[in-house]
């Protein structure tokens, strides 16, 4: 998605070979209206699923999530995450290790949100290793309910996240794929290497 | 405003004499195409302010808030929740008491994101007590700038916060207003009580 990687050329932060920072768009400050085009592109890119919910997770999927939902006309769900198990017999649970913080989180929906006639688009802002997306599927997979797909804003195409999801047959759709950062360069994928 | 009400009346749940569950369309699920026409009011509410940036807090009041900004064409921020003090000197950071979880909690934002010649719009899916208002407002006078004021989803009008809040002189608008959840009914502010 060209106006997508134009702004993560004009705003993104190389801050080592495997961590790029966008959080004057994306994961901090938001800007709506690339957020509204984001929601545009995965609702034409998902036109053809009937998706009847989407699916993301606390924090920053949230807007772009919602941006799905207002084209697609469905609702919404944020998974939350939480420290440790709640006592509830009412969510899906599932954990997701986190390998930037070392630590595991249980991200959870309520019971009453999903139901095994959904079709689910998942969303997210980024993915890497992936953890997060399992964890979503996991969720939806608990509910007996169908998943479309995966909507990413940014994947790191050097992690193995992408490639994992997608070979356990799962649809990717992310709009910028980077290939590299290294020596504070941002590569996408299709693009030829800089001298 | 009519079209939340209604949504509040018809599927919010009277969890005891303070509490409304939300979940169905704010806090967990959203009704994407209810947070467009909270933006718009939002928008319409504040167009004479002149506002550059919108704070809100996470998670909660993204979805409201990133439509307000669509709206009003200006960047969103959300402050983030930390379990303790950040050692990082780029932050505002407010200390947050939540009598629900009987905690406190630092919220921040960078100091990359709001400057002294900002007009600032808070924006929050509640306002009960005030503390997380508070906060917000404390952080974006931290950063110099001006406060246009505060838009709520919804207010609950019988504890403390809103009438605080307006008392320091700043502009609060609630698009709902519960003035009692008493005996499990839902009370909105203007309404005679049911006998």
């Amino acid at each position: 998605m060209k106006l997508l990687e134009e702004k993560i050329l004009s705003e993104g932060k190389v801050l080592s070979d495997t961590v790029l920072k966008v959080d004057t768009f994306l994961n901090h400050q938001i800007d709506p209206q690339l957020m509204q085009a984001i929601g545009k592109e995965f609702a034409e890119r998902f036109s053809d699923a009937k998706v009847t919910k989407i699916v993301t997770i606390e924090s920053s999927g949230i807007a772009p999530a919602t941006m799905t939902g207002l084209e697609l006309q469905v609702p919404v769900i944020f998974a939350r995450k939480r420290k440790s198990l709640t006592l509830s017999s009412n969510l899906y649970t599932a954990t997701v290790y986190s390998f930037t913080k070392q630590e595991s989180n249980d991200i959870s929906i309520s019971k009453d949100m999903i139901g095994k006639d959904d079709v689910v688009l998942l969303i997210d802002d980024f993915l890497a290793n992936g953890q997060a997306l399992k964890g979503l599927y996991d969720l939806v997979k608990q509910a007996g309910a169908q998943v479309a797909g995966a909507g990413i804003v940014i994947e790191k195409g050097f992690q193995s996240g992408g490639n994992d999801i997608r070979e356990a047959g799962i649809r990717v759709e992310s709009l910028a794929i980077i290939d590299s950062l290294s020596n504070g360069q941002i590569r996408f994928r299709g693009e030829k290497a800089s001298k």
